[in-house]
């Protein structure tokens, strides 16, 4: 068995887009995934939970939940599925290292001896202020840039936090969530000497379609996120760099953003049309209305050992080449198998899943439906010693080509 | 003519695999990226040199080069390319908005009218304090960070960075840069209440395979990286939470962590046995003793035209099922061509290249070099027409397998 190995992988704040291309490869050859936000849940390998490949384990915190999985509980299901030998990704939002109880965790595995990796994420407060169109820096503005938990109440005599020292900083302060004590930090800020009128920004889900952004100053932030009803998770960002989010709010001001658009393409052709909305700030929701189902494939299969006896192979999508292609392989055949037929495509984006199995198609139609391979065919069929009311007959019966009744018959091919 | 668009792109702190999905999904499909730092080449498309395609854009500093390109001549060009309606990249060392400049180039544009977004990257503070094994916050140690640059000189009174009150501040400092500079400001933040024997770690080359770090406190870190010659770039952490080193320096205790390997197989093969090298922590560089390039392709194209011929298609690497693929197509055949022919592949990977041009290889050997495939034919072709001396002969020549002499003679198939 080989030694397994844990990776602590920052997930990023949110966006798909900002996990690491490191991340994104472990997380696709890992044995376990170990999340707690149900927002990652879209970057775990597709089909996942069908397959068991990679195994999923959430640890988050269910609403209302009150037997939440404890932190010592999370370390121990990491020794031991390493122990078995897995290769296990920690996903955690942000950057596992900036107030993410990741160096826990490491600690965990060091003390008992499994090797494990921390791959850095874009930490929220940096992915929410840029998608903010807030630079945390800007020259003559700001020199230094704070992060620091809102969790720490200033009120409470035990506070780590010096915040005295941080109001007089000078640099940018950038709150992790702490919704609640916000109204008491931002007091205190100024009581310890901060400008009130320091522009300040909350973000409520920083880099997420619906991320919402408040403006005001130190002194009425808290009260207009209160107003705004802001809730975690909020980013704060405290600084006279606030203004440039005047010229550079470029997330924002999509055209398409705050739209939540539906796409009810199939999934595996929605993508190229999903990357496209998204540029233009869209909130796209897939929700297929078709579904590629496969029929019964034991005509096709039954087709694929008389190959010699048809002249056209016709493909109307690129899911019935993948198809037909894992069929004729199960049947031990390959491309040679075609040698003989003539082969049609509906549209490039066919033709093209036919050049990755070696074919390059001997018809391609100018308007890409299944009727526009019917114009082309036309032509040419009359030539030939099949008929075009034969071929519309297959096509009418296209969606199980190889069933009863719509194959034509075997002839000698026209040369 | 579409419209243009910048994408300024945080480019992580070295290690490639530190670029997020998006920027990398930009780069790979931009019309044009304008770099700075010779360490992010790694990030750009292979081959964008030759084919040009994106366009390349170097605008930073040459050693001993007077002429620097200016900030005003780097915005200029950015507008300028995006106005021929390019999708341009501009690649940022770390991030763009943490002491990048980031933000005037995102002023310049706005100021053009010109659309760009911004992609965040994992920042040099955080990147090069993960891979040294130091978390910037821990429960009990740290509870902020402040991320600084080190180009501040705390000795000149126009100073915007209050070192008073980050000597104050009880976490993590995090200094960018000024290798300089570090002397002056260790002993401003210990004169103005820093505890002089809080932990400090100066790294260098950050998240590089030639990444170096030094330990000492706050009093004697900058004494101690001059001795260790410690240049830019250098990222100098201060803070409690250093100490934690002691258990979680995962990078530098890499197996392999130090040792520069050479990998000196042919580039397009090299990268699963580099990957695995560099999870081992060497630093693997690729020289590659061998460069598959092309012969005179007529006689293998004068053998695809007589393909019928043949009995045997015996291919001994992906290369040469690249190229022989390549040359089918350009001569207006596909895999439909190989019908009649028996194929053999020298090993697994030769096997799977050309099953992705839709063939299942028919004979693959147990030893994967082509001796393996002469010892699996031996017994196969005693029973044929074709002798093992002539095939023997044929490998003897394969380097130009369809030169003069080299050719079976046509025969009938054994079946």
């Amino acid at each position: 068995m080989s030694q397994g190995k844990v990776f602590l992988v920052g997930a990023g704040p949110g966006d798909p887009g900002l996990l690491t291309v490191r991340g994104k490869q472990l997380i696709d050859s890992a044995d376990a995934v170990v999340y707690d936000a149900l927002a990652n849940m879209a970057l775990l390998p597709a089909g996942a939970r069908e397959t068991g490949r990679p195994e999923l384990y959430y640890v988050g915190k269910r609403s209302g939940d009150k037997d939440s999985v404890t932190q010592e509980e999370i370390n121990d299901l990491l020794v031991k599925l390493a122990r078995e030998g897995k290769r296990v990704v920690r996903l955690k939002g942000g950057d596992p290292f900036v107030f993410g109880r990741g160096s826990e965790e490491a600690q965990a595995l060091n003390d008992s001896s499994v090797l494990f990796e921390v791959v850095p994420g874009i930490t929220a407060g940096i992915g929410a202020a840029t998608y903010a169109g807030i630079p945390v820096t800007h020259r003559g503005l700001s020199t230094s840039v704070t992060f620091v938990t809102g969790h720490e109440d200033p009120s409470k005599p035990r506070s780590q936090t010096n915040w005295s020292a941080l109001a007089k900083s000078g640099g940018t302060i950038v709150l992790y969530m702490g919704t609640k004590t916000l109204k008491t930090i931002a007091s205190t800020l100024v009581k310890e000497g901060m400008p009130s009128e320091i522009p300040a920004a909350a973000i409520q889900w920083g880099t997420h379609p619906k991320q919402r952004t408040v403006v005001a100053t130190l002194e009425s932030i808290a009260e207009k996120a209160e107003k705004a009803k802001l809730t975690a998770p909020v980013i704060t960002v405290i600084g006279w760099s606030v203004v440039m989010r005047d010229e550079l709010n470029w997330f924002e001001q999509r055209p398409l953003f705050g739209k939540r658009i539906v796409v009810t393409r199939a999934t595996q052709q929605a993508q190229s049309l999903t990357e496209r909305l998204r540029e233009l700030g869209a909130d796209v929701v897939e929700m297929p209305a078709t579904r590629i189902a496969r029929l019964d494939l034991a005509p096709l299969r039954e087709a694929i050992h008389r190959l010699r006896t048809f002249d056209w192979l016709i493909l109307t999508s690129q899911n019935a080449v993948a198809i037909f292609w894992e069929q004729l392989l199960g049947e031990g055949r390959d491309a040679r198998a075609l040698a003989g037929l003539k082969v049609a495509a509906v549209g490039p984006a066919t033709a093209g899943a036919l050049l990755e199995h070696g074919i390059t198609v001997d018809v391609i139609p100018e308007r890409f439906v299944a009727e526009g391979l019917l114009d082309i065919l036309r032509a040419r069929v009359l030539y030939g010693a099949i008929t075009f009311d034969e071929l519309r007959a297959l096509f009418a019966a296209r969606l199980h080509p190889f069933g009863e009744g719509s194959e034509p018959k075997a002839r000698k091919r026209p040369r």
